[in-house]
C-alpha cells in the first residue's frame, strides 16, 4: 500500500449528476441547456477540422478566445483566463490561496465542490447557512477567512444576492471573494463591472449554461492581472483544446444566440415556478436555469426515482431530502415532467 | 493585495515551447508528430457533430475511451483514467500523495514539470543526476520519498531505460513510481506488462505525440484500482471534453495508422542522429520522436536563434545552453534543418 495523503483519503469525492446510458430521456438534473448552441460552433469546428492539423498543441492562454471574452465582456486581455470548464479555474483558485490551515467561508447550501476542492487542499470549510430567504448571511460579510465564495445565482437553490450586496462583502473581505457567475446570464446583473473598483474579485463564468456548451469545457476567470499571473503557474501548459478554443470563439460571436435561448428559458421557468406552486411545492425564487421546489418535512426520493422510472431525471441531493432541484427544459419537456408529477401525487394521495 | 500561497508566489511557472502566431514555421520545438491523425478522427467528429449535441456533459470518466484502451492496452478497465492530457494525469497524481514535507524523487535532466508540479503542493523535489550515459541512477532506486517520477524514454534526452531496470525500483521502493511514458511509442518496449506484478507502478500515456492528437489533449493513467479510485476523487467532474473523447476513441481503433507513423518517425531519426553527428554534435542515443544533440562546453543560443530568423524552431533550455531538442519532422523537414544548420555552422566558423 502506497502513502496517500490523509486529506485524499478522507474525501469524499464530488458526485456529478447521472448522466444516463441509455437514451431516451428527458434530462432535467445538470442544469443543460434543452436548446442546441449557436450552428456558427459547429460550422467553426469544421472548418478548423477541414484546414488544420490536431497534432499541434494548442496555444496555452487560449490567445484568440481569451480577446474575445475580453471584448464581450469589457475587461482588458491580461483580466481573462480561458479554462477547462469552470470547475478548473474555481480548483486553480483555491490551489492558489489555500493549503493547511487556512478558512474557505461559503454560504450552504450551494455547490458542493467548493468544500471538496478546500479538503483537497486540506483547508478547513467555514459552511454559514443561508437565512430561511437565502439573503445574504450577516455572518459572511463579516468572517475572516482566506477565500470566499458566493454561488451567484446559489446552487441549488436558484436565489440570488444583488450586486450591491455582494460589494458590501468585497469592501468587508481582506481575501479574495470567488462569485462564481456560472448561472448569470438568467439574472438580472452581474458583478462583472465591480471587478475594477475591487482587486479582491473574481468573477468565474461558463459557456456550459447559457451558450448550451456543457459538452466543449468552456470557463472564464475575470480577474486582477495580478491574480491571473499566479493561477497561469498553477494551470497546466495546455490546459484547453484546440476544438473547444475554435467553438468557444464562434460561441461568442454569436452572443445573439444564446441570448434568444435564455429568454425562452426564462419564460419556461416563470409559467413552470407557478404550476409547481399550484402542485403544492415550495418554490424557491429562481434567477437561474433551474427551480428548486420543496415541501418541507417529506421525502421526496420517491418522486425522483418515480420519475426516473418514467425517463425523466431530476436531481435529487441526500443532503436535503424534502426538495429537488429541477433544471428548466423546453415547454414540452416542463408540461411532461407537470403532467407526471401531478399523476403521481395522485397515486400517493397521502402526500 | 491578497493573501496567496507562498508556494505559490515563489513559483517559476512551467514554461512551454512557443507557439509561434505566424504561419510557415517548421515547427522541432514541442515534439509534435509532423504527420497527421487517422483520418477516423476527423470522421469520427464530423459524425458526433451531425447527430448528438454540445449541450450535453460528457461522461465524467471517458467511459467508452477508457473501455477501449483497456482493451487496446490489455488492462482491466478499472484501471485507467482518461485525462485532459498526460499533463492533468501528473498532476492528479503530485495532488493525491504530495504535501509539505514529502519527498519527490526523480532522475535529471528531466521533463521540468515534475519540479513545478512538486513545489506547487508545497512538497521537496530530490532530484537525482543521471549519470554520463543516462542509465538509471543507482541512488534513484535506493533513495527514499513518497513519489517517484522516471520520464521514459526521458525528455530532453530521449535516452531510455528497459523494463528490467524499472522493475529494480519499483521492486525497491515502497512509494508510487510514475513511469511517464510520454514517448514509448518511439521506443523498443513498455513497462505495462510490469503493472500486475507492482501495485506501486503507475504508468502514464499520452495520444500528443505517437497519435498526432496533441491538439485535443487526451492522456492515459494506468495503475491498480485502489490508486485510480483516489484519483477520481480529485479530477474534475467532467475534466475531458465530449469531441476529444469522441476523437479518442476513434484514434484507438486505427492504432495501425499511429503504428505506421511511428515506423517513418524512427527510419527518420535514424538517419538524422547520424547527419547531425556528422555535423560535429554529439547525439545522446534516442528512443523518443526527438534527438538532443550537444556541442559540449558551447552555448547553442546562437543556433537556435539564427534557424528561428530562417523559420526553423527547435527548442533551446537556458538550464542545458549546450544541447538543443529537436523534435523529428518529415524527412523533408530535417533535411531543410540539416542544410540550415550546416550553412550556419560554415558562416560561423570559429564553432
Amino acid at each position: 500500500m502506497v502513502p496517500f495523503r490523509r486529506a485524499i483519503l478522507a474525501l469524499q469525492g464530488y458526485i456529478p449528476g447521472e448522466q444516463p446510458k441509455e437514451k431516451g430521456f428527458v434530462k432535467l438534473n445538470t442544469n443543460e441547456n434543452p436548446y442546441p448552441p449557436s450552428p456558427k460552433v459547429t460550422a467553426a469546428i469544421y472548418e478548423f477540422l477541414s484546414s488544420s492539423s490536431l497534432a499541434l498543441y494548442p496555444p496555452p492562454l487560449s490567445d484568440t478566445v481569451r480577446q474575445k471574452a475580453a471584448s464581450v465582456y469589457g475587461v482588458p486581455e491580461e483580466w481573462v483566463l480561458v479554462g477547462n470548464g469552470s470547475d478548473e479555474l474555481l480548483d486553480l483558485v483555491v490551489r492558489v490561496f489555500v493549503e493547511k490551515e487556512t478558512r474557505v467561508v461559503y454560504p450552504v447550501p450551494t455547490y458542493t465542490y467548493y468544500r471538496v476542492l478546500t479538503l483537497i487542499q486540506g483547508g478547513t470549510p467555514y459552511e454559514i447557512p443561508f437565512p430561511e430567504d437565502f439573503s445574504l448571511p450577516r455572518e459572511f460579510v463579516t468572517a475572516s477567512g482566506h477565500l470566499k465564495f458566493l454561488c451567484n445565482p446559489n446552487s441549488p437553490t436558484g436565489t440570488f444576492i444583488p450586486p450591491e450586496d455582494v460589494e458590501r462583502v468585497l469592501e468587508a473581505s481582506s481575501c479574495p471573494v470567488v462569485v462564481d457567475e456560472a448561472y448569470v446570464d438568467f439574472a438580472p446583473s452581474s458583478t462583472l463591472p465591480l471587478l475594477e473598483r475591487y482587486e479582491n474579485l473574481i468573477v468565474v463564468r461558463t459557456l456550459s449554461k447559457s451558450f448550451s456548451l456543457a459538452g466543449l469545457r468552456i470557463g472564464f476567470l475575470f480577474a486582477h492581472p495580478y491574480i491571473i499571473r499566479e493561477l497561469v503557474k498553477v494551470k497546466a501548459s495546455y490546459n484547453v483544446n484546440i476544438l473547444s478554443q475554435i467553438g468557444a470563439y464562434a460561441a461568442l460571436e454569436d452572443f445573439e444566440h444564446a441570448r434568444e435561448n435564455i429568454r425562452r428559458i426564462k419564460k419556461t421557468r416563470e409559467w413552470f415556478s407557478q404550476r409547481m406552486e399550484e402542485l403544492g411545492f415550495f418554490v424557491y425564487p429562481s434567477e437561474a436555469n433551474f427551480v428548486f421546489v420543496r415541501r418541507k418535512g417529506i421525502n421526496l426520493f420517491f418522486l425522483y426515482e418515480e420519475l426516473k422510472r418514467r425517463k425523466i431525471l431530476v436531481r435529487y441531493f441526500p443532503e436535503w431530502p424534502d426538495a429537488l432541484r429541477i433544471s428548466i427544459g423546453t415547454d414540452r419537456d416542463m408540461e411532461l415532467l407537470c403532467a407526471h408529477i401531478e399523476n403521481i401525487l395522485k397515486e400517493r394521495s397521502h402526500v
